[in-house]
C-alpha cells in the first residue's frame, strides 16, 4: 500500500498566518500545490500559494469545496471546529488526525491525557467554576496562571496571580470560561522539541532549542539548547512517546522545562512551531518541509543540524531594523508580507549562525 | 534619495518558468508580492505567487494592466521583446535595464560588447548568410558551433559542425537564420560566476562554480571550482567590470571558459541562472534573494560560502529518482512543480552537500 501523495498534487491548509505560509512554500519545493483555506481578506500564505479560498472555518459549502479540491488537509492552529472536521474528513484525510487535536485543543484534556501517558505536566487543577479557583489557589499557591481551557495562545487567554486576593480579577479577566490554573514552576529554562512522525511510523528529531518568553510571546530559540546530553535524550524520547501514543501524522512542538527534578512538558502543538523556525537555516530539512513530507506518505528528513543558530523573533516595530539585519552577513531575514506593525503582532522572524 | 522598494510591494515578473517560481519565494520571504505574467495556463511560477496573468508577450493591453500593478517588473528570461519593454517602462522600472537586454539578446552584439569592453569572447565570426558561414569556417577551423543570432538556450538554436562538408546541413538545421560560428574553444573547464550589483552600485559575487553540460544542457555544479585563487579573483574582476558597465541591477550568470592562457567569456544572461541554485543551500543569502534585495534597492547580502555544495539538475525522467534524495541527509530537493517529465525538460534539481 501507498499513501504517499504524487507529485502536482493539492495539500489544502487550513489558515493562512505566517505557518500556512512557510507550510506552502516547502510544498512547492517538494512539487505540491496548496489551497489555503482562511476568512481573511489577503492572509500571508495567500501571496505564495496556488488559491485562496477566502470562507469562516465554520462555512460548510466552503469546507466542502475545499475538501473536494485537495487531496490531504492539513493546518497551522489547533483550534478547528469539530463540526469543521466532520465535514472534510467525509472527502479527504486530515494529518495531523483528530486524536491530536482533541488533545491539544483543550488545556485540561491535554495535560490529564500527558499524565494518563506517565509523563509530567507542569502542576494544574481543573478551574470549572469560581470556588473551583479557589480549591486550586489552596492547592498550588501563588505565583500561579489562569488559563482558559480552548483558545489560547500567545498569552491570550491567560492571566498570572501573585496573590490570593487578586482572584477574583483574574476570574473577571477569562470572563469565567473553564480554565485550568498552572502552578508555578521553578524551571532552569525552557526547551522545546520539534519532533515529526511519518506516515509510516518512523520518527525524526530535530535537537532540542532553548526558548525565551517575553510577556508570554516567543521572543528567541537559541539551538543547542545548553543542557546535559542526558535531558536532550530524555526531551527526545519523551516526544517519541507522545507522538507514538497519538499515531500522529506530521510536525508537533512540544514545550518542555528543564527543573532539577526533570522534565515537565509545558505544552504541545500539533503543528509547525514558532520555536522550530531555526531550522530554516541550521537543518538540510526545515520543519515545514518535514511536516509536508510527514503528511504526503515521503520518507522523514533525518533532522540533523547544520549549525549554531539564535532565531528572534521580529515583533510590531522591531521591523523597522531589518537594515542592520540584511546588513548582517551571519543573518537570514523572513518576513511575513503582514501590514501594519501592530504591537505584539509577529511581523517576521531572523535566524542568525553563531 | 531613496529608491527602496516598501515592505508589501509586488513586484512583477516576466515568465513563469522554475526562475519565477523561485524568485518569487525569494520576494515573499522579503514581504514583497509577486504577479507573474506569462501566456501557458499554470506555469510553475503561479503555485507561488500572489498572481498570475495569463497573457502574451505582445498583448499591449495586458502588459498595461501588468505593469500598472506592480512597482518594478524583472524577468526570467532575456527574449523579451522590445514593445513589451516600451509599454511596461512606460509605468515602471525595468531591471535588470535594457542595456542589458539590448547586449544578451543578441548573440552578436553580445560577443562584440564584449570585446569592445577589452574582454575576450570565444573566438567567433559573423554568419549573415551562406557565403559567411564558408568564410567563416575557413577562418576558425573545425570543430566549431554555429548558433543562431537570437533565441537559443539550453542547447536550442545551434549545431555543431565537425568538418567543413556539414555546413550546408549546419545551414538548414538553423533554417538560414543570422548566426554566429563559434570557434573551438580548448578549455580546461567551464565555470561560472553568479554576480549581483544594487541599486546603489554596490557589487556582490559568489565564489565561481564548475560546470558540466551534457547535449546543451547544464547537468551539475560544483562549487569551490577548481581553480587557483588568481583564476577565480580574474572571474570576479571581470564579473564586476560587465557589470558596471553595464550599469546593471540585479544577478548575472557569467559563463567562461578557463583555457591555458585565461578567461574567455562564453555567454552572460542578465538573470539568475541554473548555475547559482547551488547558493540556496550554500550561502546565507541565495542567488533568488540576491537579485530581489537588488531590484528592490535593498542591500545586497556579501556572497559569503557557507559549504562545498554540488548541484545536479534533474532531467526528464531523473525525477523518479527522488525517492534517494529524500532519504540522503546530505541532500536538499527543490522541485518545480511542472506535469510531465518529458525527455531535456528541467524538473527540479538537488544540492549535496560535500
Amino acid at each position: 500500500m501507498s499513501d504517499r501523495l504524487p507529485t502536482g498534487a493539492t495539500i489544502g491548509i487550513l489558515g493562512g498566518g505566517q505557518l500556512g505560509r512557510m507550510l506552502s512554500v516547502a510544498a512547492a519545493r517538494l512539487g505540491y500545490k496548496c489551497c489555503i483555506l482562511d476568512p481573511s481578506d489577503d492572509p500571508p500564505a495567500a501571496h505564495v500559494a496556488n488559491f485562496h479560498l477566502k470562507a469562516a472555518y465554520d462555512d460548510v459549502d466552503a469546507l466542502t469545496r475545499f475538501a473536494r479540491s485537495v487531496d490531504v488537509v492539513t493546518y497551522e492552529f489547533e483550534n478547528i471546529p469539530t463540526d469543521a472536521l466532520d465535514t472534510i474528513e467525509r472527502h479527504c484525510p486530515i494529518r495531523p488526525g483528530r486524536e491530536a487535536l482533541r488533545v491539544s485543543q483543550d488545556r485540561l484534556t491535554e495535560k490529564t491525557w500527558l499524565a494518563d501517558l506517565g509523563l509530567s505536566p507542569a502542576p494544574f487543577a481543573d478551574v470549572a467554576d469560581r470556588a473551583a479557583l479557589d480549591a486550586a489557589l489552596a492547592e498550588l499557591g501563588t505565583p500561579a496562571i489562569l488559563k482558559t481551557r480552548r483558545f489560547g495562545y500567545d498569552g491570550k487567554g491567560q492571566v498570572r496571580i501573585d496573590d490570593v486576593s487578586e482572584a477574583d480579577a483574574a476570574w473577571d479577566a477569562i470572563s469565567g470560561a473553564p480554565a485550568v490554573l498552572e502552578g508555578f514552576v521553578a524551571f532552569e529554562r525552557e526547551i522545546s522539541v520539534i519532533a515529526a512522525r511519518g506516515l509510516d511510523g518512523s520518527i525524526a528529531c530535530y535537537d532540542p532549542g532553548e526558548n525565551e518568553h517575553v510577556d508570554g510571546i516567543l521572543r528567541k530559540t537559541t539551538v543547542p539548547a545548553a543542557v546535559s546530553h542526558s535531558v536532550a535524550t530524555d526531551a527526545v524520547l519523551l516526544a517519541g512517546r507522545i507522538l507514538n501514543a497519538l499515531e500522529y501524522v506530521g510536525v508537533m512542538g512540544i514545550e518542555l522545562f528543564v527543573t532539577k527534578d526533570g522534565l515537565l512538558v509545558n505544552e504541545i502543538a500539533p503543528r509547525v512551531h514558532n520555536s522550530g523556525h531555526w531550522t530554516q537555516d541550521g537543518a538540510p530539512v526545515d520543519q515545514f518541509e518535514q511536516h509536508i513530507r510527514a503528511i504526503a506518505g515521503l520518507p522523514l528528513g533525518d533532522g540533523s543540524r547544520s549549525g549554531d543558530i539564535t532565531m528572534e523573533n521580529l515583533i510590531g516595530d522591531d521591523v523597522d531594523g531589518i537594515d542592520a539585519i540584511l546588513r548582517d552577513p551571519s543573518a537570514s531575514l523572513h518576513l511575513y508580507g503582514k501590514g501594519a506593525a501592530r504591537p505584539g503582532r509577529k511581523m517576521g522572524h531572523v535566524n542568525r549562525r553563531r
